[in-house]
């Protein structure tokens, strides 16, 4: 891509990609293509296609959040302004559909059709997300719907996907799409809850940011429905107020923890990713079946 | 789609697409497929999908360029919010795949890799435009690069995606994918043109925009390179002013006719009019075919 003009696209785009990230989409692609017998090569355009839409999303997510830095590097509505971001988000999503469509397969418009399907819900999960930032009634289940468009949509079609490019049979397919969601939802309550009880230094950034933004989080959500006296009164105000000040976020971790709001998180987890080895069953025992437990387990104890 | 949630989202989209346009880039697909003889009925979607693009770009497009106001009706960024026009955008652009995929056809990969290099290339070209309006130096190759990209690029691929899907041989393919390439090009100096030359109610505009925003058109590019003197020196202003106030616009037209900027643009636009219509020799005399050169003459003579 090096050659490629305008610069004024092509420079902060190749900023964007080269900003790492945990490619989780990507690795459950391919070994979603391994469990159902396929050949992972076969699966790295789309691999590919998964990360480049992921990171639109972060472009334009971090503009409509006003979100100055990300990943320990400034945003790229930051670091150039905003139509370059707008811009540089539409590109991306172009490219993603490229990469997806280099990929050789019988099942190639089922595939792409399954990734426009994601990259809808995405949509419509951030449409919600930025929508409960100014609504005041918003219940976990409306949580639940958020993140399952706005995070666990895409998991799940990129393990689906990369069933389909291995061929899979459609029992192996539906068990990894369902893996994928389960899998998708729980990686997302852990995001929340790291955001709050997270080490800062292995995280790579500050603790309490969602408090600070008053993001109604799964934990924001518990902890209201639990609450009761002066700690509900505290949280009514950090939700009247769109959020708190860095000073009050150690106080709003103890509730969180007193009112049972942290586990009940931790439980969520937990039973998705119960949810998530249970299809894992249906598959054959390969070493790829076996990473996607590992992967699933993982989750439950990741700290960054 | 009327029951689709979030309303924060639908409602906003369904607005724009309830704006009208003049559906240029559908009815050439459509007509593209019958001139190779296949059914224009197998081209619905994809139709819609092209225009649903196009969506996407005025949406995105607009927030750039601070417009308020498009096709008579108030703009999403400007009716809503920034965050929703990305939004709102974002999701066009996934919706056009989504319809785009719906199409039936043996060539369903390479009919979704001419429109997703289309997109890549409107990105492109809307970066360039933007690029040019601080860029001092642009020249007139530079705009036909820039205008190919944002305007001819998606207007070809209309056309071959409709020959596409009629399933025609690859000399029909690439003489309907040309013409859309020198159809798309006249149609956009046509704009820049009717943008300062043309009739105010026609065009449901005020007359002269292009020159209140000082945009680099085929026409000032033109004047610049043969004006002298003072009208020379008012041109230089315009680029460094980045534009003028409405009560010079008559001023600068004069400039235009004086120069010869207003017959080398319709020179450009005769010349484009001319290879596009040669193009269409190379496919069978058809019903479609007779009408694309009447779309063609067409475009030499709009007034709006």
């Amino acid at each position: 891509m090096k050659e490629r003009s305008p610069r004024s696209l092509y420079e902060p785009l190749q900023y964007v990609l080269a900003g790492g990230g945990k490619r989780i989409r990507p690795v459950l692609l391919m070994l979603s293509c391994e469990a159902v017998g396929g050949d992972a090569r076969n699966a790295l355009h789309a691999a590919a296609a998964i990360e480049i839409l992921h990171n639109f999303t972060l472009v334009h997510d971090d503009i409509m959040d006003n979100a100055a830095s990300r990943r320990g590097r400034k945003t790229v509505h930051t670091k150039w302004d905003t139509n370059v971001a707008i811009l540089v988000g539409d590109e991306l999503l172009a490219l993603a559909y490229g990469e997806l469509l280099r990929t050789r397969s019988p099942n190639i418009q089922e595939i792409a059709k399954t990734f426009t399907d994601g990259v809808v819900e995405v949509c419509e999960g951030q449409s919600y997300d930025k929508e409960f930032e100014t609504r005041s009634k918003v219940g976990v289940n409306d949580y639940l719907l958020m993140i399952e468009k706005k995070t666990a949509k895409m998991v799940s079609a990129s393990a689906e996907i990369g069933a389909l490019i291995g061929n899979g049979s459609r029992p192996a397919i539906r068990a990894l799409r369902q893996y994928g969601h389960h899998v998708g939802l729980a990686f997302q309550i852990q995001d929340d809850l790291l955001d709050i009880m997270g080490n800062e230094e292995e995280l790579g950034k500050k603790v309490g940011g969602d408090l600070i933004e008053g993001k109604k989080t799964l934990l924001l959500l518990e902890a209201l429905g639990k609450a009761r006296g002066r700690d509900k009164q505290l949280l009514k105000e950090l939700v009247a107020n769109k959020g708190c000040s860095p000073d009050r976020i150690l106080e709003y971790r103890r509730i969180y923890i007193d009112t049972g709001a942290v586990v009940a998180a931790h439980l969520h987890i937990e039973r998705e990713i119960n949810r998530s080895k249970r299809e894992l069953k249906r598959l054959p025992s390969t070493g790829a079946q076996a990473v996607l437990e590992w992967f699933a387990e993982m989750l439950l104890h990741r700290t960054f």
